[in-house]
């Protein structure tokens, strides 16, 4: 063992091997649970991007979104989510509506195949999740989280 | 509100609307924590790869790790990590040290300015989990982790 690399801090602020210790099994946890996902995502016929747009559509809290709601919740510029929503509406996942109190407006919403589809993915999600959670929680304590 | 994507689930295992609601808001604090942590990567004048091998070599619970260790902690194929590891040699990030007990294994450790680009970013990323853990804990809860 590396003497420079093994002892304890000596300066304010530095972390402990402990913390050292914590953020890696976290990132690796972090790793495993993102490469599941994308494992399941195709193991159901879409991407993992379509697979998160589709979760982004039925898991909004304020009804069916816009493309600009769509671009903040996945975090990407606006012309990356056009081209990801065509090609979804293309697979037959999700569907363009008008705006009730908006014609100019377009909202989207999934079709039944998209839905059914998500509906499968989460329910695996949710497992998966409930045991990340369980790897996750001392992990994130031992950080005083 | 379209009727089809609101309604309570009728069939045995579907996922009720908290349940969509807290794995969209959990995959939403994921991205904006990954985005997070590659920008502070980037800041700090390493790449988000380079930065998940200084802390998988810093964070080894068993010592200074191997090109094998390390392939399996970041979840990549022999190669890449070989790849990775090289470049990092060349940027002063890394060095390999002979085992001990085994003079054909190689072992990697941080360089000190490694070690003190690890230390930065460990410190910003300790603060920034302890946000997530916040933002989780209540999502987590909801799916029943």
């Amino acid at each position: 063992m590396a003497e420079s690399t093994r002892r304890r801090p000596t300066t304010p602020g530095a972390l402990t091997d402990a913390e050292y210790h914590a953020l890696a099994r976290f990132r690796f946890a972090l790793r495993v649970f993102l490469r599941f996902s994308k494992d399941a995502a195709r193991g159901a016929g879409v991407t993992p991007d379509q697979h998160q747009l589709l979760l982004a559509i039925r898991g909004s809290d304020s009804g069916p979104p816009t493309v600009s709601d769509l671009a903040e919740s996945l975090q990407i510029r606006h012309h990356s989510a056009v081209e990801l929503i065509d090609r979804a509406v293309d697979a037959d996942l999700l569907a363009r509506t008008t705006d009730p109190d908006d014609a100019r407006l377009r909202r989207l919403v999934l079709t039944s195949r998209g839905a059914d589809i998500l509906e499968g993915l989460s329910a695996v999600h949710r497992d998966e999740l409930r045991r990340f959670h369980n790897d996750l929680d001392p992990i994130l304590t031992e950080l005083g989280g």
